[in-house]
């Protein structure tokens, strides 16, 4: 069956299963509790239990954790079809921080229907088990880009894990995607300053292989920023579903 | 029920779940593979395909990506009662390796035996879920570290995290735990040198905090150390079970 018109949460999933009629309609209603919200309030704040889930439909959202020196480490960015906050539900005290980037669209999941879906759907559960492997995999990414790789071949992973996330759901391309992330969310996330940012984006722009302007990044060069950022996207696990 | 004379996976996973003696004995059923592997040799290599998960039992064992240019990220440790490779068997393709610290004792977990106990046992499907979200709460406190934690606040975040993890399989305490770590281990994991560990390591003894020496750590001043490196042990959700 196909996951046209389904949620993008079920898009991505179906990279994972072949979900039947039953599980996409456990996961429909799942869906039922749309909330919106406004970009740069936080959703769920570091330190907070007893929080809901959410799974985000629209928009970007960042999850960041601040030190107490105020230095702000962002860990990752959800965009549509990703869980907002599964791992706090489940460990029942948030870690981090979510701040929508710009307004989105996200359902409320409470922890008892979470629960009860994985209970009665075990295909599901394993799924979103699956899921959250693929999350933990992209911030061991970040963790290496951060310790082991130059600037320039950490802006190169992000942006092509950014595009090939946004290429399951059907918002990006080896072409490119839109983008409304800013210098300070680029910094923030991979450790560097603003002004190193900028830089890098130019070098990476008068090579031939990205440009990042005015809310888009566009891929010139794909397969030179693959070659320079030595990105190897099996740990994303886009390329069919194992379990049929 | 008590976990007590169960396996080290059975104890950590009490810590979520209140496990039925029907899940624990699938959970036993996942053991039946034992296998001994001898340190330093890889039991699962980046990139590797089509392999087995593990569920440790007895040893260390480091999880690690290497860069083309040979340099080594450590992404964690596993300790006695963590899954070796269960993202890896989720997204296909191991993205990470895993290298024996010491000889280990570990099960051998097929795929098809996985996804038949999460289909069977939902309740052990969330609570492995719950490990996993762990797992990943784990890096995020590693990339958190490398990004934004001076060298001896990150340290001691680390000996921290290990002591608690023990503690939870009954092998650490607040007063300290057996660890076969190496400076160099410290220094691929923390994004410093082995002459910077030596360095940090000195002055944390030094201030009466910690000793790590002849393959023991020793928390002087525990509470101490839980302010130097702002520890908030809460993403490790080691408080009791939330499913009775």
């Amino acid at each position: 069956m196909t996951s046209a018109g389904h949620s993008p949460l079920a898009r991505k999933l179906s990279a994972f299963v072949t979900l039947s009629e039953a599980e996409l309609a456990v996961l429909e209603r799942l869906h039922q509790r749309r909330r919106t919200f406004v970009a740069g309030r936080d959703l769920v704040h570091q330190g907070q239990s007893a929080q809901a889930a959410y799974i985000l439909s629209v928009g970007w959202v960042c999850s960041y954790k601040l030190q107490t020196d105020g230095a702000r480490q962002i860990v990752d960015f959800q965009v549509p079809g990703d869980f907002l906050g599964l791992r706090s539900v489940l460990l029942r005290t948030s870690d981090h921080s979510f701040e929508p980037v710009v307004d989105i669209e996200a359902a409320e999941v409470l922890e008892s229907d979470l629960l009860d879906a994985f209970a009665h759907t075990p295909r599901l559960a394993t799924a979103i088990l699956w899921a959250a492997s693929r999350d933990e995999a992209m911030v061991v990414e970040h963790l290496v880009g951060i310790g082991r790789r130059d600037a320039q071949a950490r802006m190169a992973h992000f942006l092509l894990e950014l595009g090939s996330r946004l290429a399951l759901v059907g918002i990006g391309s080896k072409e490119g995607f839109d983008c409304p992330l800013t210098q300070y969310h680029l910094a923030d996330t991979l450790g560097l300053s603003a002004v190193h940012v900028n830089r890098i984006l130019r070098q990476l722009r008068e090579s031939g292989l990205v440009t990042f302007r005015d809310g888009h990044v566009t891929f010139h060069d794909h397969r030179g920023l693959v070659s320079l950022a030595d990105f190897d996207p099996a740990y994303l696990d886009q390329t069919g579903p194992l379990l049929k």
